[in-house]
């Protein structure tokens, strides 16, 4: 790194935070990690499982003489983190975050933080559990991390977050954050509020008892309760926050479902073939770029 | 086992049949495992793998003397594979089945078969992958095996196909066709159809490439390309000969979808965390139901 960074702080020590902090310590022994989250409760746990080299009760405190600062918080809450650091930030310091949608979040932060560096960020990964007890330092392996720097940014400030991002295993990708916003609503976001929706649908049913619900579930529904049981905080704020991109997309689905629905009802057999095997070449796809687990059902043990 | 079982026949030896047939060579070493397929091509690998003790060219020799026959075709196929081995059937023989839908292929299988006794049966389990070398003697081990008989359907019989899905590690329940259709609607086919429906769209946007969607398919997309990925031809026939259901509960999906949505654009922030808060629960209890992995992500390698 140009940028020498000698001191990382990470702020929200849920899932994605507490795995920063456990990658940081496992693969840049040399860096100190100091952290906080606004949380009594998960600052005991996190002292307790010894994730931080230093923790501090105050945000402001945990970030002094960081060279990058990491918020791990839920996009709503981006701005009021931001704000509850300043009084502690080095000059120098460099803010990244984690956050699942990007343009909000970057103005957010730039706002909060007017005379600071701002390099946001998006480590693709991530999995159903939350807290800090759920994290663990190959969260990253392999998988991508996004960087959404201003047209403006300091070259060695996106140096220095992509530098650290490597060393923690994750490949780097830099694009402009409105297209980020409509990238991820398709690979994630839609997805996410597809799950949610089924996953409501089937336990409400008058036909279908939720027990039967349960008990049958691996013929397809158990897929969708991984995904439905992801953190309810973090998704309201991903959804409210992006929500033109995920109504964009979300009218496109609706679009395609409508196209199947109506082939299922007139019988139309090719129109619903067709369509099935076009889908399943994008699956291998995904397996050969390495983003996906080759064993059958995911690996599951059978 | 009142009835005695000493020869099953599995008619079709795709991943659903050749994992039968592994199953009982394995855990039933004392039945004879005959078998048949149409495609040329698939003997020729069946034989390879050495999947039955006797596999014939042709349906009619493979059921000869067989006490039980399992056919574990498409279900569109069912009438044409029941007519087709009809000709070699012996005057005891119990014919059942593997279909993912049940009321259509019992009529189908009653209407082609009306001297013998039909046994309709569904193992819910499989994995996206086809074929007779996708198939493991494990994959029933857990998993419910649901019959769907007659009223009028002998005892003796029922208790036969029963035994033997237990005897291949599966757990038996007794259902009415309707209510398995409608069960089966919300716990497999809506989800298939959901994820067939994304995944088409996801590689169909004009703003994002297919490759990216490819990237960056660990968000969340890239569970939903495994069932995506599963076998066409056996999909559309479900899809077509669970119409009914199916679209009855693709309407209240879209209902809940439309809820969520119309939460999305007015910002409604509790309904979101409401909703996500409930759908968290389904997953904790399908784990605790044993049918599926605890391990985060399902236990996927990172």
């Amino acid at each position: 790194m140009a940028r020498s960074v000698e001191r990382v702080a990470v702020i929200g020590l849920g899932l994605i935070g507490s795995s920063i902090a456990r990658a940081v310590k496992e693969r840049l022994p040399q860096v100190v990690v100091t952290g906080h989250d606004a949380s009594d409760a998960v600052r005991e746990i996190a002292r307790g499982l010894g994730l931080c080299d230093h923790l501090s009760d105050d945000p402001a405190s945990a970030v002094e003489n960081a060279d990058i600062i990491i918020l791990a918080v839920p996009v709503g809450g981006m701005a009021d983190a931001a704000q509850a650091i300043a009084p502690g930030l080095a000059p120098h310091a460099i803010i990244s975050d984690v956050g699942s949608s990007k343009a909000g979040v970057a103005a957010a932060l730039a706002k909060a933080l007017p005379d600071h560096i701002v390099i946001p960020a998006h480590p693709v990964a991530g999995t159903e559990n939350s807290g800090p007890a759920a994290g663990f330092s190959t969260l990253f392996d392999g998988r991508w991390c996004i960087l959404t720097p201003a047209a403006d940014a300091p070259a060695d400030a996106v140096e220095a977050v992509s530098s650290l991002w490597e060393a923690l295993g994750a490949k780097v990708d830099v694009m402009d954050a409105a297209h980020h916003d409509m990238v991820l609503a398709v690979t994630s976001h839609l997805p996410h509020l597809i799950a949610y929706t089924i996953v409501g649908t089937a336990s409400e049913l008058e036909e279908v008892t939720e027990s039967e619900v349960i008990k049958y579930s691996a013929g397809g529904f158990r897929d969708f309760t991984r995904i439905a049981a992801s953190d309810p905080v973090m998704w309201r704020d991903v959804f409210l926050a992006n929500k033109d991109a995920v109504l964009a997309t979300l009218q496109r689905f609706n679009e395609d479902l409508t196209v199947l629905q109506q082939a299922i009802r007139r019988g139309d057999a090719d129109k619903l073939e067709d369509w099935f095997t076009r889908t399943r070449a994008i699956r291998r796809s995904i397996i050969a770029e390495g983003q996906d687990d080759p064993a059958p059902d995911f690996g599951r043990k059978h």
